[in-house]
């Protein structure tokens, strides 16, 4: 049995979902583990994980509407010195979540066929964001 | 230290939450680990996982009554192509997630008295599920 | 590769935040694994764990009104034996999750700088809420 630390590396182009599925599969053939789990987080506050879709763009465009229906801008924020998009942020990484893990079997990831991993950027402007993973196995 | 990957099967009967707790305990027996960490994932983007209270039926009910609210269906979603209870269930798998990592200590989950863990089916119809686990310790 | 199991008492005060950041870090520690992966288990069905920001006081005031209006008292629940504060914590504790996998380096949890880990109490009275621990590594 062992184990490998990494870190994954995302430019966000703004507020939207960025699939990351084949990175994350990439670095855990990078460390040769074939059965084992891996977890992800994701070390942000306005940015989170999201299994989702990987199939219909159109359930992303709904995802994000809806996300902004639960957390709209301009709903009188305490906080909103970082501008109006960023409570916002908060609360929709609250909601989703910022880390997963995912049992490998064979080398690959036990995901469903439909599922996708997503980084969801929920700023507005353009953002460099940061995952650490682990895995664990043989 | 060993590990061991196993897959679970669920029937559902529709939209609803299905106590899943039993099965997951008998598969972590099976394997024979004491002390450890055991994973659950769901592998669909129509259902997802939940820990909830497990004495009061109504709570249950409750529950799914606040889903649909929150991810009502006719909400003009422009992901339509696969019926009216697609996409809230969609946005209910993101809103409860899909994984669960749980201690395990004298061969028992470490979840507290009043906790069972579920499956929520999101779809109208009745659906075979399936539950990718992984359980690491010795 | 060894791992251990550990429990943390948690004393709240009433609905509210509770930063335990250092109190996980505290019992990483000794533990002596310096590398690893790192579980956490609120043992709750109406308290939950919440990673958020640690600077801005009024990100956390946001964040408990934003739950109360997604899962507000007195809207008609079936379930309301317990107190009008009970089934909104169920809600609560649905929506922002039990538990949380976090890896360690270097025999740190690798949160980013403004991430705080929360015990997010949802009941109106204070409570003892306990979770349980494990860590595997090395």
């Amino acid at each position: 049995m062992r184990q490998e630390i990494g870190q994954l590396e995302i430019a966000t182009r703004g507020q939207g979902l960025v699939e990351i599925t084949r990175e994350v599969a990439g670095w855990i053939a990078s460390t040769g583990i074939e059965t084992g789990l891996v977890t992800l987080l994701c070390r942000h506050t306005s940015a989170s994980l999201l299994v989702n879709e990987n199939a219909a763009p159109a359930v992303q465009r709904d995802m994000l509407r809806w996300l902004d229906q639960l957390a709209p801008e301009g709903a009188h924020y305490e906080h909103d010195d970082e501008g109006p998009d960023d409570m916002p942020a908060h609360l929709k990484t609250a909601l989703t979540g910022i880390n997963l893990s995912i049992p490998v079997s064979n080398g690959c990831m036990m995901l469903g066929t439909w599922q996708g991993i997503y980084l969801a950027e929920h700023r507005t402007h353009p953002h460099q964001r940061r995952l650490a993973l682990h895995v664990i196995g043989e």
